[in-house]
């Protein structure tokens, strides 16, 4: 005897299709190891009218209501995106005693707690895992074989976009732009790419894995970011010199205060010069990893594809098994969101920097930019030339200083007459 | 208010003691993070004499009764290993309603089905993550997030001591009995390292992960396997030239047959040489990866380290969670072991290879040798002879051919008076 549950459909656009290829192909294998039969009920689209293939029109239907409030739907699987109206359709099936899948990583990254609040209520599940890195199970891990772990630190390559990007970068030289329009012509980029490129992608998963991670809520809002945008293609030659490639980083750190037992979280999105024997050096293309630095079980690396329709529909495939067994049950696991984290200021946070400046050619500047970074506190690793005369520029790679000393000090660049232009910072990770 | 959940532990020894330590360093966060409190609340032990820094005398017995039967026992963690007497008093504590944790890989390897359906037949729970790379969730991952995921192959690095012990040869020319020396005095081989280095702790751990990602019954005894005691230091600079490095691999893959639905499944233990760029060639000393080759979700990699005390501690307390909280809702999950698994006879497995023979060095001797391999429809890729003379040797790299006709072939070489002494053979992993 197999256990029977409606699925409900929010959405039917590439990954919604692709999940529904899925479900039906993998439905006889599903219902033979776990003894639930998973039938897609319904599809709520906006569009009716659009060709769909291989999707049964009768499911169809444009009015959510029929979907999210149906009597005959069990779970709700929600595969748009964006925060209105799906925040709203969300909230409405929970506190219906609906179970609810979603891949929304913009809305969990900045509702995940009021969600999470009304799944609790109602004694439902909210899962979430294809939010952050797809079909690579880090977030379960994180909220079940971790739960009892004290994790100190999240690295990770979390866009795969942006990794596609820097990887040719790399390997052929290519610069921003051009390599922009490889990725687009490639369908990694979107044509609007800025939610890839900005760091805002990687914000939003970020405070995902830090609040699962550190059972204390951070969100997309409280990182600091910077994207790919500045990378030029000098970089990578100057990086590659040195024993470096550059990768977009997503860095969150806890800093446990051990008198008072308060903690800070840290967390900031950067492209860093990244160790050539670092293992995220080796996460190529539009693959994602993410590493945790685990007190007890040591540090734990996720690989996978972090994107695409199929890893894609099978975290909301492990999921929707998940929340179906859970209501066989009648049971469900709490999202273990903990109370608002109290974010470090980032002028505090520390790291070695790789920083590039053009000079002005002439004896005595190198002491001058150097002095200026002495007076600030940040002791210099290597110092190296590059070029003469007009196209004459410096690079720097620091010992571990704060961030608010490095700032303080190219502020003061700008009245030196021996500097000119914009200075490139990057933070380096051995 | 928290859930108060006593745990028995039995056994006592490194892990054991180390658990204990854990377990009392993560409590509070647990109940905090979870609403469960776990109190360990007896250990059996075989010496109650024995000094036991940190631990507390008073929970101590050598009744393991008193911990397997007792009634103010919630859950059992079972930390010493070995068939007998385990086998039978985890059977006891599942069939009184007790969920059974253990790091056991042999027990599970040997008889998990018998385990598990007593778990299954009294609604409880039974959790060994341990048993397979430590603190990596990789059962979990495989029980839960990917249990609808259709799992084609399995490529892993499985063993720690026998990793550091290739990852030295390969650094620094050593020959096995040196790096043995030096694994044993660094604490990362036992005093006898057999089941380390022959592999049988390898097939006990690829046939735990192979059932549960085919969902058939794989056993240790089905697998076969190869150690890295005929791994020869001159076979790494050979294989380095080439692109390779060498690595004890544990491989297991499905076949299914689209005529019929059956499917066999292939599973084996052998040193490989393994391409440089592949994402194992990177996992060295005591580090542990497991590959999955899943259908939707693409390839997975979980890296950590594969043992220890305390990463297999942290994996214990997140069984010993997941167990407690399942206690407390009155609900387990069932371990998905399936049917016995058909396995692929290995004659008819499928590889490349490397082979290094030693010759008598007159001219012929190539032709003829490549003539038996191509009888036997062996293809060759490259012939590299080596030396000159009485210290003549050779090395073919094949296409990929099955190891039934690469076993005949070299069933021929001892008629070959050309060809002299052992034959080196190991499969190739681009």
């Amino acid at each position: 005897m197999s256990h029977h549950v409606r699925v409900g459909l929010i959405g039917c656009g590439n990954i919604g299709a692709s999940f529904a290829g899925l479900l039906a192909e993998r439905r006889a294998d599903v219902r033979g190891t776990t003894g639930i039969d998973l039938e897609l009920t319904r599809i709520a689209v906006k569009n009716l009218g659009k060709p769909r293939p291989g999707i049964d029109p009768a499911l169809l239907t444009d009015d959510t209501d029929s979907v999210v409030l149906a009597d005959d739907i069990d779970v709700i699987v929600e595969l748009i995106g964006g925060i209105d109206p799906v925040k709203d359709l969300l909230l409405e099936a929970l506190k219906s005693g609906k179970p609810v899948v979603t891949a929304n990583k913009e809305l969990i990254a900045a509702h995940g707690e009021e969600l999470s609040n009304a799944a609790a209520e109602a004694g439902v599940d909210l899962f979430f895992e294809t939010a952050v890195v797809a079909g690579v199970p880090v977030l379960r891990s994180l909220r079940e074989s971790l739960i009892g772990e004290s994790i100190s630190k999240i690295t990770g390559i979390i866009n795969g976009t942006s990794n596609f990007m820097l990887t040719r970068m790399a390997d052929e030289g290519l610069d921003y732009d051009a390599v922009l329009q490889r990725a687009q012509e490639l369908g990694l980029a979107e044509p609007d790419p800025t939610a890839d490129v900005s760091g805002a992608d990687v914000a939003s998963k970020l405070a995902i894995l830090a609040s699962l991670a550190f059972k204390r809520l951070v969100r997309a809002d409280d990182i600091e970011r910077e994207g790919i945008t500045e990378v030029k293609a000098e970089d990578f030659d100057i990086a590659a010199r040195f024993g470096y490639t550059i990768k977009l980083l997503a860095v969150a750190e806890v800093f446990r205060d051990a008198e008072t037992g308060q903690s800070e979280i840290g967390a900031q999105v950067f492209p860093a010069l990244v160790g050539l024997t670092h293992p995220l050096a080796a996460v190529r293309d539009s693959f994602n990893a993410v590493s945790l630095s685990c007190d007890a079980a040591g540090e734990l690396l996720f690989h996978g594809p972090g994107a695409g329709q199929l890893p894609s529909s099978s975290a909301v495939l492990g999921d929707l098994i998940a929340a179906a067994d859970h209501l066989r049950r009648d049971t469900h696991r709490r999202v273990p969101f903990g109370q608002r984290a109290v974010l470090r200021d980032p002028d505090r946070l520390v790291h070695s920097f790789y920083l590039r400046l053009r000079i002005v050619d002439v004896p005595g500047t190198l002491s001058e930019v150097s002095g200026v970074l002495g007076a600030h506190g940040v002791s210099i690793r290597t110092i190296t030339q590059q070029g003469r005369g007009d196209d004459a520029s410096v690079v720097f790679i620091t010992h571990p200083a704060s961030e608010g000393s490095l700032r303080a000090a190219i502020a003061e660049f700008s009245a030196l007459s021996s500097v000119h232009g914009d200075v490139s910072l990057m933070r380096i990770v051995e």
